[in-house]
């Protein structure tokens, strides 16, 4: 394979996690090791800063700022969420984006995201060898959704599987000891079609009794009478019940529970999106059971608890981002950095490539069998494969109290083209 | 003063806090130290243990247990809302609280509470001056609502504060990821008459247009036309949003926020208690500025985080807990053990005594002059008094990937009386 001499690129892409920005890191510091790498650039706000020709130089930052990185959740080159539309109907956007290309001299392209950002790296390869234009795209995974096919778990989740675990012990903690006045916590979950997050939450329990109590998760059906005789039970066994839920979690009829309810309807509630499902539960066990609950939502706090992040999660993302460069830089184009689990004790995954089609197209949902029958707990398949991703604190650099983050000078690119979207 | 000798028996009460257990633990190793005090005795949820005769014998426990106690979050000796009533109209539960008394030789009596608790030592403690029952009762404090009069400060609002304005911090860097999907945030924050923890997310912002750009506290009335200018005047010139809001911001009638608006009234969400703010600013941002939001409710998940808690505020609870039994140990009763700033600079704070009654009785609400005349943010003096209470991190020992708390045994002293109610 021949050494390609250029410009590297670099995106952020989805909702943020707590070690994109450690992915990044290892993109930029090993894009600096290759002497056929000449800028190193980053995109702001992903493919839109593409196309906008919005550029920064990373060249231009102090190291010891990008080495914090490793440890700054959220997306520090910003983030978008946004589709590329087929090539067969519309080329308008990748003609942009080869524009872009060619005037910054862009030969490497790197894109950390989910699937609509695979999705986008395999549309862009494409349209590179059909126009005979020489670019190596690597995709480097994150989601905390870890719904990522072709690839054993996603960066990302590990962090967000031991924030939510901590949460859950001492939320339960707290809960066993006001138990008497205070007995139910419904700690509602992100997660639309897969439960991996909400399932996280089960790291928790050491001990019979302890939280979380009941699980729901979009996988397993919801029925409304076994989950109320869930509930019973359990205050009854135990004077407590903790109960994490996904935001997706859905009926035997498919309708999610979120959207359900009379008056527990979306519009009623202020909410146009998905997250209903927390006081849709709450009015459900506090009319047909008479206990008296209290409600978590955290929202986007789950994905960025940098505070508390998974040190074997962090380094992981790291790798991956350091493994797309090696990979791209050796030849490799239109492929995910991927893991693959050699063994779990002790803990091994080796670094892969992943074909892009397999991500882009498809969802990983937690396995119907690391789910119990009843469809309210996990098993402990669902423990043995998760209880290794949270191992490790990251640490974090402290000022005054409170994390130290990284501070990027954001040096812009100078601009060659014409706005976008003029002519 | 005389020596007196007996055994000692401690409670817990209220809300937990991430410290309440470093006080506990001070309680029970500086007990340990005195050879006049035999017996040292927990009562399992506070008063309503005492009624029970429901008590532990906390020298059966092993010291590394109790030494883990410092950095256990929540109520470990379990915790109950219960006010005493005024003894003038019924004296049922005292004559049956120093019946255990009698029966188990309990001197000294340590309490761990807010207002309420320090209403129930100083009722014990004037029951006891008049039955002539020679007992040592002390208060310690803990809330995270930091309301407490008659305290610089409250131990479990520095573990709070900084949890909150560390989740703040990052959720203000994924916001600035995402701001061009989902521009404005929302979190509600406990407080039903005191805005201390949601000012705390202000320690946040160590940037002009950082989160959190907006503060709502029930301190400052809430105006409607003036809410909407402020969000809509902040996402204009910022592209975001980032607004703290307490549950408890009343508006300028004096209503709260969380029981207005017509279809986002508390019934219609099924939220029967405070809480309802969030939805109701969500729905009023969308429909009135067509902007997206994404709501967040942390609810009991705020005070409860021990895996980032303030080294300060854990060191000050332990110390009241132990400068509780040393003032008792000398003859006081009828107190409780607080803290005086001597210096912000270096910070500094004095062991002291209040009065029961000051505490009982007073609500201490943060100065009008600590928030800006509009009451939308909070002033330099806030944060130079806060600041110092979120400082160093508490070591927090690690089992598995997630923290190892305290496991106490619970060897029960066995029952001397009926049961209660029974006669």
């Amino acid at each position: 394979m021949s050494t390609l001499r250029g410009n590297c690129l670099m995106g952020q892409s989805g909702g943020p996690t707590a070690v994109i920005n450690a992915s990044i890191c290892g993109v930029i510091q090993e894009a600096m090791r290759h002497p056929e790498i000449a800028g190193i650039y980053g995109a702001q706000h992903g493919i839109l800063g593409v196309l906008r020709e919005d550029l920064i130089d990373l060249r231009q930052e102090d190291p010891e700022e990008i080495e914090l990185l490793k440890s700054t959740p959220a997306a520090a080159l910003g983030s978008i969420r946004h589709k590329l539309p087929d090539p067969g109907d519309d080329t308008s956007e990748y003609e942009r984006i080869f524009q872009v290309f060619e005037a910054h001299s862009i030969r490497y392209f790197f894109y950390a995201g989910g699937n609509d950002s695979m999705d986008s790296i395999n549309k862009i390869s494409d349209y590179a060898a059909k126009k005979g234009y020489e670019l190596r795209a690597v995709g480097v995974p994150k989601t905390v959704d870890n719904d990522l096919a072709g690839i054993d778990h996603c960066p990302g989740y590990g962090s967000v599987a031991k924030h939510i675990a901590a949460i859950t012990m001492g939320v339960g903690l707290d809960m066993q000891s006001v138990h008497l006045t205070d007995p139910v916590i419904v700690m509602e979950v992100m997660g639309r079609n897969a439960g991996w997050m909400t399932a996280s939450s089960a790291l928790a329990r050491r001990r019979e009794g302890a939280a979380p109590n009941l699980i729901y998760v979009p996988e397993a059906p919801w029925n409304r009478e076994r989950f109320l005789e869930d509930v019973r039970r359990t205050h009854a066994k135990y004077g407590w019940c903790f109960i994490a839920v996904s935001v997706g979690t859905k009926d035997e009829s498919g309708e999610h529970l979120a959207s359900q309810g009379g008056e527990f309807a979306a519009d009623a509630c202020g909410h146009g999106q998905l997250g209903g499902v927390g006081p849709f539960l709450d009015g459900l066990i506090r009319g047909e059971l008479g206990l008296k609950t209290r409600p978590i939502r955290m929202g986007p706090a789950e994905r960025i608890a940098m505070h508390f992040a998974s040190l074997t999660d962090r380094d992981e993302a790291y790798r991956l981002g350091a493994f797309a460069v090696q990979s791209a830089v050796s030849g490799v184009t239109a492929k995910m950095a991927s893991l693959k689990r050699v063994s779990n004790d002790p803990y091994q995954c080796e670094l892969t490539l992943t074909d892009l089609e397999v991500v882009a197209n498809e969802e990983r949902l937690i396995p119907r069998g690391w789910l119990n029958d009843v469809g309210n707990d996990v098993t402990q398949e669902f423990l043995d494969y998760a209880r290794p991703l949270i191992q490790g604190e990251v640490p974090t650099p402290i000022e005054n109290g409170l994390p130290r983050y990284a501070r990027l000078r954001r040096v812009v690119v100078p601009k060659k083209l014409r706005a976008w979207g003029t002519s």
